[in-house]
């Protein structure tokens, strides 16, 4: 434990705590306290009212300092104008961290952001540090510690997810549903406005704690990127995965959030970029995120396959599940010929081996199927995961019936020797009764359903593992700014650009053109020309020397006729291309993440189609295949219509080069772009290049 | 009711019930008895087995003729080889309707197909109606009739949605699932099989039920399209929406479906199509189809227009609707300034005038916020549905607060005089206090969650009216075959054609040419030659007597030198174009649903983005317009990168006409493609067309 996390310590497993602001007719302070009564939070609490008095049924001290004992936490439910005053009480009892309850700071505008850092450098004055404002508080279920002011139901056995959320309320339902899935919770954590400890801080003492098996988040915006990399690898080193849902994927959320909390909401896709390169699976709700992580936490990888194989007793619920694995990237490898008459071997009469299989009704006469027919399936070496689709009923009445099915389907997942589950049909509420009888015949059990489970199931197994980032390149030290200056810049670091020569008179080109051998393309070369085709700086598929001289004359006029200022180099001379698929390679920067890439299909269809693919830089060239291979047009790349395919290897080489001669260009860089990048079977060229500067 | 439906009424609104094959062994025939006994049925039951004896505790009759008295409905639970004997006995005693619980008949192939034949037969002849084989049975809850052979609780009061579901386990499991959310279910059908009574059937008696008031279906496949058709028609014409599950959507599904019920999965985007022009809703998962299908048959329609207004205590949450409404095409309409003003007066300090509007946690305090905001959001015009994110919880010990926060929701939802519902913030079981306390405040509540529920809510604020099916067009007693014959026929059905000349000799060409005063190009024409490009049939952007002439010359030596044998009737002379927007549109034939329509972007692009749009015939203009509007690159039709936009009426005219000309060809005609149909601001024309014939 670092020196710094000391003051989130206090707050996630004090031995003493303060309710500030205490009295009968807050439903906070209620809350509050009924909260630490109810899980026998076994430390000191202590009462503060500046009045005194009898609060919560107990004698109220009138302050910290007048308590005379040592307190870790304090929970301030104090008016926004008296938290200073509040924080200088602190300081006296010497507190080491502090809820801020309090709204109507940041989330408010300029002006509660002003009274927040006031309120920030007070705590940081006073050594104590800070939860919240704007926030719900925090929990240690398994330390039964309690900070909450919302009414929580007792802490489950057996926890495995720490939740920390930005939003008090959401962090509340995120608990709320997990406790109607009989998810245990280690940890949950409001940080609110964050203005002194940000998600970053509570993610990294949580990589540290023993009990969290994986880490749930929502996010609404994250204020230290470096130190939530840091964190989120810290997570992953210690074998917690981390899942998040982030707000942000619509341009109407970026508005809602700024109303909220005064958040900048980053760019969605890069975002996505860094949760695909920091091994974090992104969910899109709140059922997802609580079903996801509990899987994660308990269905622990390396998987011994990508495959899974499905049994249930309904040849309808196999359909819905292959329909669904098709959807969610599940892979139901069908099985080999050996597998099936092995299959037949242990089956009633009327099933069909399949995967997804029907054991059908037969298993209910005879339960020793769900067994054989678990084993069998899991022999398949494509195997990672088996699972079997069975509702546990809450009511104990049935349990006798049900603990023999569920005996037979564990012995069947023991004997198959894969990471296993036990799926409700649908999204079902599971009894403590059932999580029981579950954990008593040894089976994982998730109420998420068919439907959320082979969500989870696709991202968890194609969640790949964290990635180092690679070495920025060295700068370059230059700034090119014409397509000219950009290509040759490219050039220079390993791209492949088109071949072009400066001609500066008629002869010139038609030596260029005759060197070239082939049909070539003059275009004007101006600094102060950005839009040569509209001016008629550029002739198309010329041949003969007559061609290109008259080209080169005209095109000199009509720049000049257009643009008598402009600078004019002369005018570049490069080969007629035809064929290949055009594609689009940018770079931009984002304010938190820094430097990305976007690769799509070119010309007019990266805008009209936004199909692209996104990644932080810098890239592999397997960043780069990977990208290539997630375009919905990825077809038109393996030789549509007759074309031979094209050279992916070369134009992923090309991608990573471009992505290094952006960061090579530092942070006053805002894009580079090559537009077409023009890639066949045998070549692939930068044909345009364009670089927007911050200036 | 009609006389056809006398069989189903006599199975779903029984006085008596014969269960056939009773014995204490069995846990179906227990089920069974103890459904009904649970249920409280008032008519007779009768226990049948042939050994008589004591069975459940009671005489059991030793067949159904012995009874000797009249029985309407009668569970088979025999062997599938006692069947004939059992259907004779049905005969006998004159009993009008039974339900086939056994497995074994086209499920398991041609063998299990014809003994399935000899079932039905036997049953046709023998006046009796049946559901199933391979079924669960049926159930009227409102009636307190169960013929349902897996234990059911009791009916949960105010039923308002009926379930058909081909597969008995999925039936049971959207029971299952809609008795946690408290949804309350009229009719519960599975029928199997199908050998006698089809979906259909049952949907055309629901609509004539006055329980049911939406019909949620769980579809292999459809195996009577036009009952089917007319049946979900008098669903909706009875105000009864219907709202569908169906298997299909992989290619893996369709291989499962063979192996479970010997079905024919039809083309699955011809579904999606046939559901639009239905009005029907197709959703993909359990939990999708029962929240639906309960806030459809709760929350009905017309609306006063498309938005949403959301409000919720927490800003986190508000945020995630923001995200989840624009992934579901559900508008959240920005406040004007008038409301946003209008807000600020009624809301706390805390609180930002937006939508999603968040009360803030001072609602705690003051619920009398939640009527005022809500009757205010509620007063924008263009709301037609007001929602508030609340959740009910299942222990009635909390409810006074619920009561006070409830009653002043419902207050807000009548001063605002739209359609309203309260949903929970994630997918939650509803207790049956929860209900009813919902139900004592006049709220409308699903434990669904924001996100099932705003899924729903999109789908049913887009659900389009069923649509007439237009008249086919007479049929033309033509076979085009060429291009040529294929593009002349197009002309003559009303669809823009590239002009175009036959010319014989070369006179006739450059003639042909001259007229046209542009560059032109050059096919060879012939019905033997189906790819032109390749023996070098085609001269692209001929300019002047000479060119066209060679042009001419070559081509037909060419042709004659590739394929000496083929027919040549000449060379086409058509004007060259360049540049607009080059579509594809291509009919193809279900053999379920008959000629459907897909439009996309022509070249290469449909084939690699799959973006296209897809309808039956035939269509109306409307339809056109909207198929458009559907494809992801749309955007390329408004005038991409200073192109002036495509006519987007006269090309829907193009579409519409070219699938009138396919329907006129008749039932033998494969498909009609057209590719490219060449699209821009002032002129739609086909440069090429194919006719596919099915001899």
């Amino acid at each position: 434990m670092t020196h710094e996390l000391e003051g989130l310590a206090a707050l996630l497993s004090p031995r003493s705590i303060a309710l500030v602001g205490a009295t009968d007719r807050s439903i906070w302070s209620l809350a509050a306290y009924e909260n630490l009564r109810r899980f026998g939070f076994e430390g000191r609490v202590h009462l503060v009212n500046p009045k005194g008095g009898v609060v919560h049924g107990r004698e109220a001290a009138t302050s910290c300092a007048a308590v005379g004992e040592e307190i870790d936490a304090a929970l301030l439910m104090v008016p926004e104008a008296r938290l200073i005053e509040a924080i200088a009480d602190l300081k006296a009892a010497k507190v080491r961290g502090a809820v801020v309850l309090s709204s109507g700071f940041a989330e408010l505008g300029a002006e509660g952001a002003a009274r927040q850092r006031s309120v920030a450098e007070a705590a940081r004055a006073a050594g104590v540090r800070l939860i919240g404002p704007n926030c719900l508080g925090l929990v240690n279920f398994t330390a039964r510690a309690p900070i909450w002011t919302v009414a929580l139901r007792r802490p489950l056995p057996n926890p495995t997810i720490a939740i920390v959320s930005q939003s008090g309320a959401v962090g509340g339902q995120l608990w709320n549903f997990a406790y109607q899935q009989r998810v245990g919770v280690t940890h949950l954590v409001s940080t609110g406005n964050e203005a002194d400890i940000h998600v970053a801080e509570v993610i990294d003492y949580l990589a540290q704690q023993p009990e969290p098996r994986a880490i749930a988040l929502f996010l609404e915006t994250v204020r230290d990127p470096e130190r939530f990399k840091a964190a989120v690898r810290a997570a992953h080193a210690a074998g917690k995965p981390v899942v998040v849902l982030k707000i942000g994927a619509s341009e109407a959320t970026a508005r809602a959030a700024q109303a909220h909390t005064g958040s900048l909401v980053g760019n969605d896709r890069i975002f996505s970029a860094l949760c695909r390169r920091l091994g974090v699976i992104r969910v899109r709700s709140v059922e997802e995120l609580m079903v996801t992580a509990d899987l994660a936490s308990r269905l622990k990888g390396p998987f011994a396959g990508r495959g899974l194989a499905l049994a249930a007793m309904s040849g309808g619920m196999c359909e819905i599940a292959t329909d669904q694995a098709e959807e969610d990237d599940v892979l139901l490898p069908a099985p080999t010929p050996e597998l099936a008459a092995a299959l037949r071997g242990v089956l009633s009469d009327f099933a069909t081996p399949a995967n997804p299989l029907d054991v059908t009704g037969a298993a209910m006469l005879e339960p020793d199927l769900m067994r054989r027919a678990l084993a069998t399936l899991a022999t398949d070496s494509r195997i990672g995961v088996t699972t079997f689709v069975f509702d546990i009923p809450a009511q104990d009445d049935q349990h006798g019936t049900v603990r023999r099915f569920l005996t037979s389907i564990s012995q069947g997942f023991a004997e198959g020797g894969k990471a296993s589950f036990v799926t409700s049909h649908a999204l079902a509420a599971v009894s403590a009764e059932a999580r029981a009888l579950a954990e008593a015949c040894g089976v994982l059990y998730s109420g998420g359903g068919l439907r959320h489970c082979l969500t989870a199931l696709g991202r968890i197994l194609s969640a790949s593992p964290p990635r180092e980032e690679g070495a920025a390149p060295r700068l370059a030290e230059e700034t090119p700014r014409t397509e000219r200056e950009t290509l040759d810049y490219l050039g220079r670091m390993g791209a492949p650009v088109i071949p072009a020569t400066l001609a500066c008179t008629r002869a010139e080109a038609v030596g260029a053109a005759r060197a070239l051998d082939a049909p070539v393309v003059l275009k004007i070369a101006s600094r102060d020309i950005q839009h040569k085709t509209e001016i008629g700086g550029v002739a198309l598929n010329l041949i003969g020397d007559d061609a290109v001289g008259a080209a080169f004359d005209a095109i000199l006029a009509r720049a000049r006729a257009a643009m008598p200022d402009a600078r004019i180099d002369g005018v570049i001379v490069s080969p007629m291309r035809a064929g290949g698929v055009e594609m689009f390679v940018g770079t931009m920067r984002d304010p938190q993440w820094g430097a990305a890439i976007a690769v799509g299909l070119g010309g007019v269809w990266v805008e009209a189609l936004k199909d692209t693919s996104t990644r932080l830089l810098p890239l592999t060239e397997d960043d780069a295949l990977e990208m290539l291979q997630e375009l919905r047009g990825a077809a038109l790349l393996d030789g549509f219509r007759g074309a031979p395919p094209v050279d992916r290897m070369a134009l992923a080489r090309a991608i990573v080069a471009i992505g290094n001669a952006a960061l090579a260009l530092g942070p006053t860089l805002v894009s580079l772009e090559v537009n077409p990048l023009l890639a066949s079977a045998d070549r692939v060229e930068a044909l345009d290049g364009l670089a927007v500067w911050d200036d």
